[in-house]
């Protein structure tokens, strides 16, 4: 069974547990695992590590592609394994810990991590954890359900541990471009030049003498939550829909769009969702993650090519996708995500992304990451790797949630990730603000007038209009700029509440 | 004489006198102008422009390279010509203008502008004015001390109006490298893969018929200020200097270093002119701007070569270098903006860029374009093209200035232009602070320790330890976060004054 999966015979002998496998780690190990949007991620070693960790106290400093599935960083924060992690992750648990100040977390551009590791900018891999389909012959690692930061882990660690998993099926052979563009001065072209463009090889080179283990899993990843579209997705999509076609009709886009990035969350995939219904023909995505809404869009004929780093789809679409491979095949690369996720091909293809903000300020800047200026929910992702060299750079957001108690436009976001020179649109469930081309004043009259909730409308319109009185290229009272976020946590909601 | 500059004969007729070209706008264009800090811009038409609207008023949308000489945007701005104004300006008029509502001004990256024009989202250029070296003989334009847009320019203008100024040496013929990568879906490659690589003409195509007159001057370019080395200056230099030999000695670099950018500023030039005394040889730069020090550093035998948008340099070296051109010609290379600041080229060279922030916050967040969070300075220009790319991407700035009256490093910064993710290193004259691979918290100390001026440094540290007691991934106290700044607006210091 498993030697069809390792087909350089001599490593079958190297077959461990994941308890054998986690003795091999050392207290203040740098780890690196595979894993992105909780896809292809290791699902034995890294939770027999946390319960070596019980008895056996270690720390280790812990980078990924992206999040880990199966609450791993929940389960490592609780036996106190982390000391760092970076540089994203999605984990309740985690996020408690990091914003308690007990793990150090390092929110980076997943575009940008595998090129430090390269550089040697971050600390040296100590053991790489990788998720694999199977070995080949020269010792190769073919990935799973993700690339994430594999080859560059696998390049830079000392030694590897392989977790062959046996549940995913092997006509994903062939699925994926590993290709790493080197080092200065040697760096090469990234030379991608549609979405489709094949560029490197179906597998991970690597030495096999590193592989210090090889332990068998048969889990699946976690699947991705199905988030029913409502009310407000639908309205957001529509707007975004109707903006498309505008674009359209001026000339300025076909209905093959342009190569499409859309972010994790329920308005993204929702808006994608709504490519099914329009005129659009002939799509392509070139994204970080493929979703449900991915494998729709090839279904119903309209989406020729899918590039991502990962594929992360509810449990049906996993059946469906997964029990039907070859139909999907042809339709999908998955690249490491220092590509997917390239300055240089994002701008190339012009790409247009759809990212979700958690607020946006009345001049176009948008928060990411931190609730409250304070408190990281997840990190920045890919979102700026997309908005900042994006030919359409498109935020979405609710305009206020919690039973209103929170406008998610605000005079000054409390925290910037994607500064007002890298958002193109914003859109709420109201209406859609295209700020291109506009000067700040411009642009605070038409996010307050299109995008913000009634509730929130007028008391922005005056901070607005009293912040112009004190002048300036992008009018503030800073003595009030942030007075929403602190209302908010001494109240429970941003709106004034009644003097008495 | 000039007929040596028109080499297609039919132009020749073409020459009109600026007040003649001054004629040809009409009210609501949009007008193009060459430009880059100060290089290479109109120095007749518009100017004419700003007399004639004194009788005859009109307004125009104004798009530039970057900076204009001569005060010629002071000069329109008093003429009330601007509507509205981009990509980047540095005019004391212009700015008051701009921060009391009545310019528009879109604070552009400087690397994106040509292909929002190239793709039809800012306004269809009317007239584009392009101050040459020279016409050849199928009508292309050669230009002079910088490149900067002038070839989008050229592409989207109706009409053109040339500039041939007499006063510049036709030796810089072959120095330009023009290149333009197309739009989507037939975008190319940009294939600059070593800081001197020529990958374009030295010329911009045009259709001749577009030429709607040729105006004559002889005035040189806007000479750059001196800004003499002073102790703060030699003090960020040293600090520098000495993080690169510990880099060198880390074996992430060599002493050649990797192509560098620096940005405007005395401080920048300052760090470039330490290079000359260094151990650092076989340099190379990829740049916006050319300053004295390149031309210092390529008499030091130190520089190989120099790639830049302009050459903005003191009258002095002015006289230096364009009387024995043919000395630094094989050094040189001038492209347009976009490539020379190009997200693809800035990763694959592996570019260490020094820029200067207005201020920075604890964690690493730069300002570098509002003073006080509300008024423009000059515009983000290519700082964050550089930044968010660079293989290093370095911020100098003094510790604080005005008596110490301002601090440059702040709890919270005031606007952000270059955020966490992409700050390196900030230095001061007090010392370097190496941002890499640390969490904000830890970050934060290390900002204090090193940057913040001694009689900020207590005021900071407490900021930092409060706003830990309410926790989060980046600790800050909302309420006190930019109480440093409406401090110095009500105070006229930053500094905590007695209470009575
Ligand atoms: C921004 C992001 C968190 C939004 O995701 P989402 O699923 O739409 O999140 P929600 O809108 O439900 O908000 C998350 C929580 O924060 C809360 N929240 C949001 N803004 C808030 C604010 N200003 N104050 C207080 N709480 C706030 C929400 O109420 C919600 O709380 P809950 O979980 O208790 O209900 C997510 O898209 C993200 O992590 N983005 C960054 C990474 C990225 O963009 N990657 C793109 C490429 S994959
Ligand atoms: C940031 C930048 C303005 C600094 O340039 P500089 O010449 O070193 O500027 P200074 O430090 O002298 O500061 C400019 C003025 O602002 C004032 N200032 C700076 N910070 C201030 C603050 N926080 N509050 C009030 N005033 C402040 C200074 O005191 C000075 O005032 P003055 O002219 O009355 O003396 C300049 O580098 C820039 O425009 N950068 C953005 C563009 C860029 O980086 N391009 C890079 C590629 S070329």
């Amino acid at each position: 069974m498993y030697n069809e999966r390792i087909k350089r015979a001599e490593l079958q002998s190297r077959i461990i547990t994941a308890t054998q496998a986690a003795a091999l780690f050392r207290d203040q190990m740098v780890v690196a695992s595979s894993g992105f949007t909780k896809a292809g991620d290791s699902k034995a070693v890294l939770k027999a590590l946390a319960a070596r960790a019980q008895e056996d106290p270690l720390q280790i400093t812990l980078l990924t592609g992206a999040s880990l599935g199966h609450g791993t960083d929940g389960i490592l924060t609780t036996a106190h394994v982390l000391k760092k992690r970076m540089p994203f992750q999605v984990d309740p648990i985690l996020r408690q810990s990091i914003n308690d100040g007990e793990v150090l977390f390092i929110d980076q551009h997943l575009g940008e991590s595998a090129e430090l590791i390269h550089e040697k900018v971050i600390p040296k891999v100590d053991i790489a954890v990788i998720e694999a389909l199977m070995l080949e012959e020269d010792g190769s690692i073919v990935p799973t359900t993700s690339v994430g930061n594999s080859p560059a882990f696998a390049a830079a660690a000392d030694k590897i541990i392989v977790e062959i998993n046996m549940s995913v099926p092997v006509s994903l052979h062939g699925i994926h471009d590993i290709f790493m563009a080197g080092n200065w001065p040697n760096r090469q072209i990234i030379p991608v030049t549609d979405a489709g463009t094949r560029i490197g090889s179906h597998a991970i080179k690597i030495d096999p003498e590193k592989i210090a283990g090889i332990v068998l899993t048969e889990t699946t990843d976690s699947p991705a939550q199905i988030n029913e579209r409502d009310d407000k997705t639908r309205a957001i999509a529509g707007h975004l829909l109707t903006f498309f076609e505008r674009e359209i009709r001026l000339g300025r886009l076909t209905h093959r769009l342009r190569p499409l990035q859309s972010g994790i969350g329920k308005v993204a995939n929702a808006v994608m969702e709504g490519f099914i219904d329009g005129n659009f023909h002939d799509l392509t995505m070139y994204s970080e993650v493929m979703q449900d809404s991915t494998f729709s869009l090839i279904d119903a004929g309209k989406l020729l090519l899918g590039s991502a780093s990962s594929i992360t789809v509810s449990e049906a679409c996993y059946h469906r996708v997964f029990n039907n491979f070859e139909k999907y095949k042809p339709h999908i690369v998955l690249r490491p995500q220092d590509i997917s996720n390239a300055a240089e091909v994002i701008r190339r293809l012009g790409v247009i992304s759809i990212n979700t903000a958690i607020e946006c300020d009345i001049y176009g800047n948008v928060n990411s990451t931190h609730i409250g200026g304070t408190h990281m929910m997840n990190g920045i992702g890919g979102s700026n790797d997309f908005a900042r060299n994006a030919y359409l750079s498109i935020f979405v957001t609710q305009s206020s949630s919690k039973a209103g108690a929170i406008s998610h436009i605000v005079p000054m976001a409390s925290h910037i990730d994607n500064t007002e020179h890298d958002v193109d649109i914003i859109v709420t469930e109201n209406g859609l603000a295209d700020l291109r081309g506009l000067a700040p004043r411009e642009r605070a009259k038409l996010i307050i007038a299109n995008c913000a909730h009634a509730s929130y409308r007028d008391e922005l319109n005056d901070y607005f209009s009293n912040a112009c009185k004190t002048g300036g290229h992008t009018p503030h009272r800073l003595q009030e700029a942030l007075s929403w976020h602190t209302r908010f946590k001494d109240n429970g909601t941003m709106l004034r509440t009644v003097p008495l």
